[in-house]
């Protein structure tokens, strides 16, 4: 098994992601993870341990959404060595929320991959928004494109 | 080089980005970057691509802080297989602002590593803190013990 063969199983198991949330598939994204995950969610709490733990929340997410959530991933980047591997990429949140309210976020997202029995699973997932320490706001609009330019 | 070793030398990274941010020494925590590094940081934008575009916002970060800042880590998790390493960890965020205000926040680290020439550097800088959609703040005041409790 190449380097090569194991970026291609990374970038399907993002796909597959897709695919579960377009299904609203709770089920099918708590079986990418480990059952000892450490996930940094974008909503509270600090952590999660366990997929245990972070079931609830998928399953909350969805029921929040009337339509949609949309996700959409760009700038994917993979990369792996052995059995561990890891995914780095944006992905846009879109669609309307029971509220009535209509979400267009984009967030970062991280998750750390072992290859176990031959299958690649989620070990540590770290998805986020930028904080704006002046407003004390997280920064759940910010624009990717506009997000290239220089700081300061 | 076994894998024990290669977790013992990014152990010794974070102990080294310890003592970094207790001397605020911006360079040295510069060299543990990569050139290429991918950083998604507390602070906008949402993603910082390069040890060029990491330095100013890392330099700005100490300038703000009269005192501090302190970073105390706790919860690592290190792992590694061949060349590619990772850490999650939790951090302590402690000081006072130029402004007067006393800063105590716990953020969220994910660090990506690749062994170069025989030397770790990290390749990808996940920090975050989590976010707030009913008041749409960031979460810049969680305590982790309080965050072990389930969600929901």
């Amino acid at each position: 098994m190449t380097a090569d063969d194991a970026k291609r199983q990374l970038r399907h198991l993002i796909e597959e992601r897709v695919a579960a949330v377009a299904r609203r598939d709770a089920e099918a994204l708590a079986a990418q993870q480990a059952a000892d995950v450490l996930a940094f969610n974008v909503l509270p709490p600090l952590r999660l341990q366990g997929a245990d733990q972070v079931a609830p929340q998928t399953e909350a997410w969805f029921d929040g959404y009337a339509h949609g959530p949309g996700y959409d991933v760009r700038d994917l980047h993979v990369d792996a060595d052995g059995d561990l591997g890891y995914c780095a990429f944006l992905y846009h949140v879109t669609g309307r929320l029971r509220s009535g309210e209509e979400v267009s976020m984009w967030v970062r997202a991280t998750l750390v991959c072992r290859r176990r029995d031959g299958r690649w699973v989620i070990v540590h997932d770290h998805e986020s928004v930028p904080w704006d320490p002046e407003t004390g706001q997280g920064m759940a609009g910010l624009d990717p494109d506009e997000a290239r330019h220089e700081p300061g």
